[in-house]
């Protein structure tokens, strides 16, 4: 019988899960959303229930996954009530500790992804970190989103919150160097796009293995000449100047043999 | 008549133009490298004569590029006398007058790129920045290299040390966010490859338009539960730390609306 499956949310990770279990032959029961029409555009998706009323959610779903805001999650456990249903979060920062007043069952289901509700994505290789409360509900985390993926990771609070933060990293962190590098090209009138290949490039060699061998350029090579002539272009602008030095320092002390 | 080709330097940015040229049925003359071995090994797969004497250089090629190091162009210019022959550096850093007492026609031909010597590169789409010290020569220059690539721009002196800034951005400090995230993942037995499709999908995308638009994450957002608790994360590592708060403070102050 296939599993049935209800969302506390219809965010951008609600939207992507619930499109993701319901083509694999899901059952997704309900949508809750605090707005009413968030919540029936998803649930039109999925052939879902849609609702605004958390106080009489149906309570027979086998699995009950809380896509919302960190904060919310608090707000949930304090009135939701569940059982013995299987309840996940999707949050990287949050213990599954906190569901525990809702159900015996709990864990979380998190992807280290930004998901953006209209934008397609390739579920079969999307990676998820799972956690749950005992080895039988790990076990049934596992076979629920096994359905979707074959890149599941077993992860405790710990690796899930240095994985979160290493996710900062090289998706927020790298996308404001984008920024910059963005910003110094429209001041000069120089197309950003000439950067396009180079960035493309850049990310495939993510994969050839320890970052370390692949640094190139002036910073690992020391070459005075060419970070002096760098921090010169950069000595109008503070903020770029400062961050320029602090990556070469810590490309010199520590991305480097 | 095919364009006759002569490379000064046998390294990966020599290596990669010369076998594009050469594929695009220019006449790669000669292949001069300080070592001999060097300039025999390329010399082989392009069908030109090696050599390692600059002095004995045949100077009856339509084209010379040198693609050395920054230093070694300085080097070269004391000594190379090439009278009417187009001379070309491949420098992102260096000024195309450098050239002057090599040659009455000068210029540039920099492709934003790291090349490393045997990982194939689609060339048709890969950037090049041309100077040239004359309209006639910018001319030459673009019909040499037009037959290589479709993406050619036409970049002063200082926008073409501006985009190499640029390049440092996105390429060796995009790089070290993806060393410093490794390290954290090491550090806590997480497998960095987790992480890979997070990077992918991340700078595809790039070129959705204005960076600003697309930053996500507890920076952008100033939710300082996260940014706490990423902090107490790094409180053991004051670089990564360090590095953490100065790429916050960027987003929040540059690289938003």
């Amino acid at each position: 019988m296939a599993i049935n499956v209800t969302f506390i949310g219809s965010g951008n990770v609600a939207t992507h899960l619930a499109l993701a279990l319901h083509n694999r032959g899901c059952q997704i029961s309900e949508i809750w959303s605090r707005d009413y029409s968030h919540a029936q555009l998803l649930a039109g998706r999925v052939g879902a229930k849609p609702t605004d009323q958390l106080a009489s959610l149906d309570k027979t779903a086998d699995v009950y996954i809380l896509a919302v805001s960190d904060d919310a999650i608090f707000d949930m456990a304090l009135d939701l009530r569940l059982g013995n249903a299987l309840v996940l979060h999707t949050s990287g920062a949050t213990s599954m500790e906190v569901l525990k007043p809702i159900s015996k069952r709990y864990g979380v289901l998190w992807s280290p992804q930004t998901f953006v509700r209209d934008v397609a994505l390739e579920y079969e290789t999307l990676p998820f970190c799972i956690e749950g409360c005992d080895a039988r509900t790990e076990k049934d985390i596992e076979s629920l989103i096994g359905q979707v993926s074959n890149h599941i990771y077993h992860t405790d609070r710990e690796q899930r919150q240095y994985l979160h933060l290493s996710a900062v990293f090289v998706n927020n962190f790298a996308n404001a160097l984008y920024g910059v590098a963005q910003n110094i090209c429209n001041t000069h009138n120089i197309p950003f796009e000439v950067l396009y290949t180079l960035i493309a490039t850049t990310t495939q060699r993510v994969k050839w293995g320890d970052i370390r061998y692949q640094m190139t350029g002036p910073a690992v090579r020391n070459d005075t000449k060419t970070l002096d002539a760098h921090r010169r272009l950069l000595a109008n602008d503070p903020d770029f100047l400062s961050l320029y030095n602090e990556l070469t320092k810590i490309i010199q002390e520590r991305i480097k043999f």
